[in-house]
């Protein structure tokens, strides 16, 4: 079996596995409690916490552990939102193609009366520092980007965009979400105020994520009731889950750019691959992109039956985001960057752990091949298309 | 070494354990994702969903994981609230010993807008439901009173609440954190609307829970983003952990009543035992409480040194609740049942599990006993008391 769809989930490497049943097994205390088992279970987390916050330069009190990367965006969006509106800053900017975690809750924030701007994305999957330094305003509360968009892998110029935001004195986020163990982040070079990580997304636990909140930045809860976290997220620590991650992290951390390099070989390969396919166009930009990432969209074919086609042949990929997989509606990241809509449905996502061989990738590249045209040779839309009645649109 | 906290967190039982393991080992796949190992994910979570809903007879579909209690009763408050408050009800039913993640949130709430009525705690540790049919008003959109308090044990009549709410066509929610694995919860006997629950209370692991939500009843989101648990909880499931508190409840379901006599016939046990030492006094009723749960307040003994001491005999235990044990002020459930701030300080809550022997019982009054004569013997306030210059309140 090949696994192709880590930016959905990632397998626990060997090490976050170990460290999660260690935990278990031996360190079930409550970390709140005095005697101790309790202590122990605190040390783990004061260990957990400061080893996270080593790796993208941060101070150990400046982590706050949540139950993942949807919960950390959440409290990440409402709280900045609900301080700023206490000055009465009621703007907020991002743009069209974040994650759900986002957009839900810049929609829930715009109809409790907040103005969204959300900034247009270029054809290659980026949008630009300059798009940002427009949009914002003397009212803006808030700047949230992502690192790195979950579909098709485009690495956003997060430092730029940061370092626009401190000079304008407006708070930024990144959801890091997919970029975090994958790509290099330093939430100083890149002039990050809060950002949002998920473990199982670099080989961690799935239940357990963070949230980097700048020192001086006030925080609000989203979930109130004991004082864990300085008293900013209720709730008894995942100690097992939290410590594992923080295992994955480092783990992935030593080695960031050997595993990025390795990867990006083989990405390129992959698309060069699947660029011989007729009528067939990668997403977003071919280079700044997660390097484990590839996404093609195939004209005059349907993403859900190619889904369940290549995994007949072993081959576990997915057709956009998983979190939105149970829908029939395109992908609104594919829609953003000027895809229609049919096409946006023939869209294909394959993303790459660093254990992948090239005897994998070229079996990949030779199923998804088989499979396209497998798949056209039922279509009526790519009969229409190869017989001229529409015009090709890639 | 004893253990004798498991109100604040429980070990994991074997077969939990097991079942966590077994899938992050084997399911590693996002239950979004089509392809093969996402549908076993899906499959996993479906079952875990049927078998926890049996437990408290309740829809599979009536059930939506959560991170933990916390976010279950963060979320059930604030949607039962919010909910109320479009049709014009902004009044809000608790009592005065509620967990903090309630009382937090109601204190929320009631900033903004929102009227919380805190229901008065009987010397015994209990609320009346006829204390509840008083506060109820045209406008009262929600009630919620524990199962069974988390420091002193006792157990709410929330059958008979729940019957009147259902009468008065108000909402009833419960926090059965505490209950829940210990003593029988049936949602259509008790009348439960909304509940719930933690699964490193009854032996499950730490970071899940779950929200259990009447059929017909409307939920509101905590967190925003991909359309996880019906749309009503965004963020990738943590499968291993749900599979794990599956297991746990349902191994702790099937020999409930069992674990109960015993525990029950134990705690009684350890009760007579601690009622031996001079100007003590049980909190809480001696009947109406949960079978592991021990309260017990000692004139002139400071409840954290307590603690410690007892920690150095192999025992660990707490003194009020573990969400609260790097505060000071002394235990708002204490309070509420009449206690002094004083004797509130003096408190010890030892919380047993069903592996606690009958030779372990008698250990642990006996080091109590010489705990607490050893702290007496350095107390001032202990020596004014017995000279007679201040008078016993015990």
């Amino acid at each position: 079996m090949i696994y192709a769809d880590n930016a959905a989930t990632t397998k626990m490497s060997p090490l976050a596995m170990e460290t999660m049943m260690h935990v278990l097994r031996e360190s079930y205390g409550n970390p709140s409690a005095l005697y101790t088992i309790g202590r122990e279970a605190k040390k783990i987390l004061d260990n957990a916490r400061r080893d996270i916050a080593a790796v993208i330069h941060a101070a150990p009190g400046e982590i706050y552990f949540t139950s993942g990367g949807s919960e950390a965006d959440n409290q990440a969006i409402r709280s900045a939102a609900l301080l700023g509106a206490r000055k009465g800053k009621k703007h907020l900017v991002s743009t069209a193609f974040e994650h759900h975690a986002i957009l839900h809750t810049l929609e829930k924030l715009g109809r409790e009366g907040f103005e969204v701007t959300l900034l247009d994305i270029h054809e290659n999957g980026l949008v630009s520092a300059e798009q940002v330094a427009e949009a914002i305003r003397e009212d803006t509360a808030l700047v949230t980007v992502m690192a790195a968009n979950n579909e098709i892998g485009t690495l956003q110029p997060i430092r730029e965009i940061g370092r626009i935001c401190r000079e304008k004195g407006v708070v930024f986020h990144t959801d890091a979400v997919q970029a975090l163990g994958h790509i290099p982040v330093d939430v100083q070079m890149d002039n990050i105020d809060m950002l949002s990580a998920s473990a199982h997304k670099f080989h961690g636990p799935k239940g357990t994520g963070f949230l980097f909140v700048r020192e001086g930045l006030d925080l609000l809860n989203l979930i109130e009731g004991g004082a864990q976290e300085k008293g900013k997220r209720a709730g008894t620590e995942n100690t097992a889950g939290i410590a594992s991650m923080a295992a994955a992290l480092t783990e992935a951390s030593l080695k960031i750019e050997e595993t990025a390099a390795d990867l990006s070989a083989k990405r390129d390969r992959l698309i060069r691959g699947l660029s011989e396919i007729p009528h067939s166009a990668l997403n977003g930009d071919a280079e700044k992109r997660l390097p484990g990432n590839v996404n093609f969209c195939f004209e005059g074919v349907e993403g859900e039956m190619m889904i369940l086609l290549l995994d007949k042949k072993g081959i576990q990929a997915s057709s956009g985001s998983a979190c939105t997989s149970g829908s029939l509606d395109p992908s609104h990241v594919l829609l953003a960057i000027g895809r229609d809509h049919d096409t946006a449905r023939g869209s294909l996502r394959l993303t790459l752990s660093e254990d992948i061989t090239m005897e994998e990738i070229e079996y990949l590249i030779g199923s998804v091949k088989e499979t396209v045209e497998y798949l056209r040779s039922f279509s009526p839309t790519w009969k229409d298309l190869i017989s001229g009645r529409t015009p090709f649109v890639l």
